[in-house]
């Protein structure tokens, strides 16, 4: 802990506001996603009570976006301001010792006044785990979504090939407001078969509500024969939520990379 | 559920005896290990609980050996018989509806009244995955052993090879009884680095208690300089349990495959 918090402070001589990053790994499923909601356990929540033990003031956690109630982060990154001592390994270390042990911060830095995790994002990794076998995991159970029956994968990369680039992706979000736009850039969308997995990959400069979850749920159509490539280019199309396949379970999801 | 129960039974005219094996996958987690302790939760008690459900009568389930509180399976096998109509793949489907989802069934088939699938085996192989890096992992907490220090693989490498081939292991064997044989063959036993992990694999014709733990303690004193070459050599040639580096934790470890 910092001494500073036993010290009289005033404007002049308390120590300087500084900024900084941190990039974090979290285990979704027992918490109700990122954001801070009242009184339940969001990641939000844990990191701002923590970094508030340290610097001994209220402090604002800012993270990339939101995850949603169970999906996992390899890479999320927050960004944060207090005025303190603290440097950026001091919090990497204290914070890992009071977080609770399903969060744990891979690398703190200090950056500028202008950095914002959210507003200063150029675009975002996330990975969706398919387990493609009839047996259930016991130790994977809760980061991949088991799919028993056979998929092709060279259908669901087809499918998957009309969804990069710069498209209305409204059909694929589970909240599209009227007057938002839906329009976002797919950098790429790879599907690669590793054992009995198929791991999705996508990258764009922003993600809509459940995006990943209702591509890689209508992808699942296609891949299982129910839906055809056809029918999945008239989904894009429709910009309609009702013509796309299921959301996926937020268990397979992971955010993998957040790039400034 | 098979529509036996229901009918009476006689010598006669009851489902013939069949034998079978499983092969399992299980998080070790929140197990008191494999073998049946009272009332504690195991994964044989799981088991023998299931197939009595799915049998109607009492069934002693034999696993490959044993694993201790903590460890992880991903290819255990087990074998038991059964007067039954049921098939293997019966077994396959009933048992991953019927147990917890931390024991899952790979795999069930029939086989001869000669197998038993502890003294049936050739070799097991374990793997130890080490996290090697300075901050925690949240998804990966229950499945590895984090070492955050350097470790110099090619050392332990060095180390591990006077490990392979016949010899006394009794300095890596938590309760070695004094009659007893603590010699073993290990036929191999790598070590290979992915991203942050160093991940050991050995293969031996069988495994003292704790033998796999207590060798990766070791060969982490001799990855952190701690230990030199030649006093792990003296180690081995000490045959004293006391000599060698700690038990490195349960959570590392995997019984990954059991050959016969």
């Amino acid at each position: 802990m910092s001494g500073a918090d036993d010290q009289p402070r005033s404007e002049g001589d308390g120590p300087a506001t500084r900024h900084f990053a941190i990039k974090l790994e979290y285990d979704g499923s027992a918490f109700l996603g990122w954001q801070r909601q009242g009184e339940e356990r969001t990641v939000q929540a844990e990191l701002e009570a923590a970094i508030a033990r340290l610097v001994g003031a209220e402090v604002a956690v800012h993270g990339s976006g939101r995850t949603d109630a169970g999906v996992h982060a390899l890479g999320q990154v927050a960004s944060f301001r207090a005025a303190t001592r603290l440097g950026p390994k001091d919090f990497e270390r204290a914070l890992n010792g009071i977080l609770p042990d399903d969060v744990a911060v891979l690398e703190a830095w200090e950056t500028v006044p202008t950095f914002h995790a959210r507003f200063s994002t150029k675009s975002k990794i996330y990975r969706y785990r398919i387990l493609n076998r009839r047996a259930p995991s016991a130790i994977d159970r809760a980061y991949c979504h088991r799919v028993p029956g056979p998929l092709d994968l060279a259908r669901m990369e087809t499918a998957a090939r009309d969804l990069v680039g710069t498209l209305d992706f409204r059909a694929f979000c589970s909240e599209a407001a009227a007057r938002k736009s839906t329009v976002r850039t797919v950098f790429r969308l790879d599907l690669a078969r590793s054992a009995d997995y198929i791991i999705v990959t996508i990258e764009a400069d922003g993600f809509l509500y459940n995006m990943v979850r209702s591509i890689v749920g209508t992808l699942l159509l296609v891949g299982s024969g129910k839906m055809s490539l056809e029918a999945f280019r008239d989904v894009i199309r429709s910009r309609d939520r009702r013509r796309a396949g299921p959301t996926a379970p937020a268990k397979g999801l992971f955010l993998v990379e957040v790039r400034y």
